[in-house]
């Protein structure tokens, strides 16, 4: 074998960059703070991480992380690195404790930031991918061609069994794909995860025996593993045709273990991204992050929308979703669904469009549908229209003389 | 029930406090963005996070993290929210979401962390907690007072089985209390799990013949579901003591499942821990994360060492070895090991056990007892005549006058 993989870093150092760079890939690899008398050329040669790339970006007077050795000057460069697939042979876990391990918080590091992996094809022979992706859901959700317009149950919590599938009801009438759980709801006594699927499903099969086409309803299934069978199970006898999960609350074993289990396509959450990424200094960039999840399985994956209300930023939002959109390698697309969410209106559909070429995802819009003054199901048409519009390049304004629905919801969208 | 989940931040808001509090609150409860009809005063009083305290410590003029949001000043501040266990149910993974999901990208936060963490006992009737911990872990390496005193297997990478061997043997031979994998050693085809554990336990086997006494030896079983239980039963048929995982790269279902097929102590790696909390404005401290990883089983837990290698302070080590020997709740102990490393020798013994008041620890010592010039066994000699003065309260210059291994060890330990 001569595989190697690569990650790549946004690096800052008070240390001589060259040096920093390999320290990193020292104790990411063979290295130790002392030198040791078994640390043969041939060991290292066969086993260390090389340093593929290093470019210097900049230099900066203050460090951007607290760190014990000051300098004089901070220098900010690019750096790749490689290792040789046989440390830890085709192992998700074991990727990630060697490229995101023990060196954030090295004493030569003052910031540290994964930007970019490109893995080997072993990988894509060792782990299945998304099982339906945007093909699979298209054809469960029955939506041939545009976007999956979705919503979110709110409140988030707090709403019994009975009182959600009243509200999956008005949706379901209304003419919607696609329906989430918030990832606040689980299985709590108030509204246990059993009682809620069999209440929403019972709704969602009776719609769609009148309609032929069944909503997708993610249910968060978030839990332990024995659980997330269990409920699984439950949502695919109940007639279901999605499970949701919370990555960073179950984990790479998690999730791989449910896509094992899965007959359904899995909705990944990203609750708690925030934490891996809002310091500009310290973890993780999108698109190397995704493809952990995507090989382990992640059907959807949330890259929040444009102009939302969190303090993500569009250039953000948009590369996150391109990352998603893109192969994980060239010999294994394992492609997944973005869904974009957070404060969304038909008003983003056609900037969401143009900035992916392409209308393969799920826009979860939820104020923007409720808040329609002619109701649910004239704001999912809205919604409909203001993608039509932005698929065939028509402005908004023109599409509204066309379609009621629209017109009205440009009156309250903002 | 009247169960409450508590959780403490360190808040820095351009916002009013009150108001960011709030928002954070409702975010995670039963609170939208947009106002909601039936978000009515009955179901938030039922489900709403609850805002128990808040109290401004200082203003600054900068924010911390980016933001789109600018103000004239931001506000830090200590946080502490409840929530009612009804919302999630006793679960590790619901309680990720909840605690620590979506609040650190909101638009009113420019800086967010963890602090603390208060459980309710539901949590410790469905977790099993360590199932060895201090007492167990003793018991099984036959160290009945002080310390064990372990090492690591370097390079991390790139031994054969054989050479793996052979640095055990040497290291048995000189006495040692306990040995891990590098958390990067894997099951790589240069290092096969299964030879390694095999041609590694004929050495601490034959050795334990000898003398009664076996040394731990963590092997990193850091991997998917199936390969961890299976490298678990190896590692008990081989006669094993202890097996390795990385935490955050199984997550809480793969530990949680670990524990529940284990029948040897657990000792959790934490690498990529500086990457959640390197940052003084984001992430977590070590006291609330590991909580989670006590609950699911952890008994060993990594907390750097005094004067390390790494860019933590003193303090900080100090204070997360402190939070693993407390209680996770008064009603459940659940007690792990707390496990120092990172350019550790004798001298840091006493300044340890003063701050811990005690000695139940592992402390990994590297080039302090291979550094030594009269071999392995006189370094091990070295650190418990080190760890034997700091318990009797003896200056380490006057227990060297007694100990030739720690006289010599004082020349070149620094």
């Amino acid at each position: 074998m001569s595989e190697r993989i690569y990650a790549s870093y946004w690096l800052e150092t008070g240390d001589d960059p060259a040096r920093a760079a390999e320290v990193i890939a020292g104790e990411q690899s063979s290295g130790t703070f002392v030198a040791l008398p078994n640390e043969t050329p041939e060991l290292k040669a066969r086993s260390g991480a090389r340093v593929e790339r290093l470019e210097v970006l900049e230099r900066v007077s203050a460090p951007s992380l607290p760190t014990p050795v000051q300098a004089a000057y901070y220098t900010r460069c690019r750096l790749e690195l490689s290792w040789p697939i046989e440390n830890l042979g085709a192992s998700l876990p074991m990727l990630m404790a060697t490229v995101a391990g023990n060196l954030f918080e090295l004493r030569c590091v003052t910031g540290l930031r994964i930007t970019d992996l490109r893995l080997p094809p072993s990988f894509a022979a060792a782990y299945p991918g998304p099982a339906f992706g945007i093909q699979g859901t298209r054809q469960l959700s029955g939506v041939a061609g545009g976007p999956l317009i979705g919503t979110i149950i709110k409140p988030s919590v707090g709403l019994s069994p009975q009182e959600t599938a009243q509200q999956v009801r008005e949706l379901v009438q209304g003419g919607i794909d696609f329906i989430k759980d918030d990832e606040l709801q689980g299985d709590g006594p108030h509204c246990p995860f059993d009682e809620r699927v069999r209440a929403v499903m019972r709704v969602v099969n009776e719609a769609a025996e009148r309609t032929g086409r069944k909503a997708m309803v993610a249910f968060n299934l978030t839990g332990d593993l024995d659980q997330m069978r269990r409920r699984h199970d439950l949502v695919l006898a109940q007639g279901g045709t999605c499970v949701m999960v919370c990555l960073n609350a179950v984990g790479l074993v998690g999730l791989h273990e449910l896509r094992r289990h899965a007959q359904l396509p899995i909705h990944a959450h990203r609750a708690g991204w925030g934490s891996l990424t809002r310091s500009p200094a310290l973890g993780w960039d999108y698109a190397p992050w995704q493809k952990f999840w995507r090989l382990a399985g992640a059907d959807h994956l949330h890259v929040n929308g444009l102009r939302n209300k969190f303090s993500e930023s569009d250039d953000s939002v948009i590369e996150a979703a391109r990352a998603v959109l893109a192969p994980v390698m060239p010999q294994a697309p394992m492609t997944a669904m973005p869904v974009f969410s957070s404060g969304q209106t038909g008003l983003q559909a056609a900037a969401t469009h143009a900035a992916l070429g392409g209308a393969d995802l799920i826009h979860t819009v939820g104020g923007g549908i409720f808040g329609h003054p002619q109701g649910v199901a004239a704001g999912v048409q809205a919604l409909r229209a203001a993608w039509d519009a932005a698929r065939a390049g028509v402005p908004l304004e023109l599409q509204a003389e066309r379609d009621a629905a629209l017109r009205s919801a440009l009156g309250f969208w903002k």
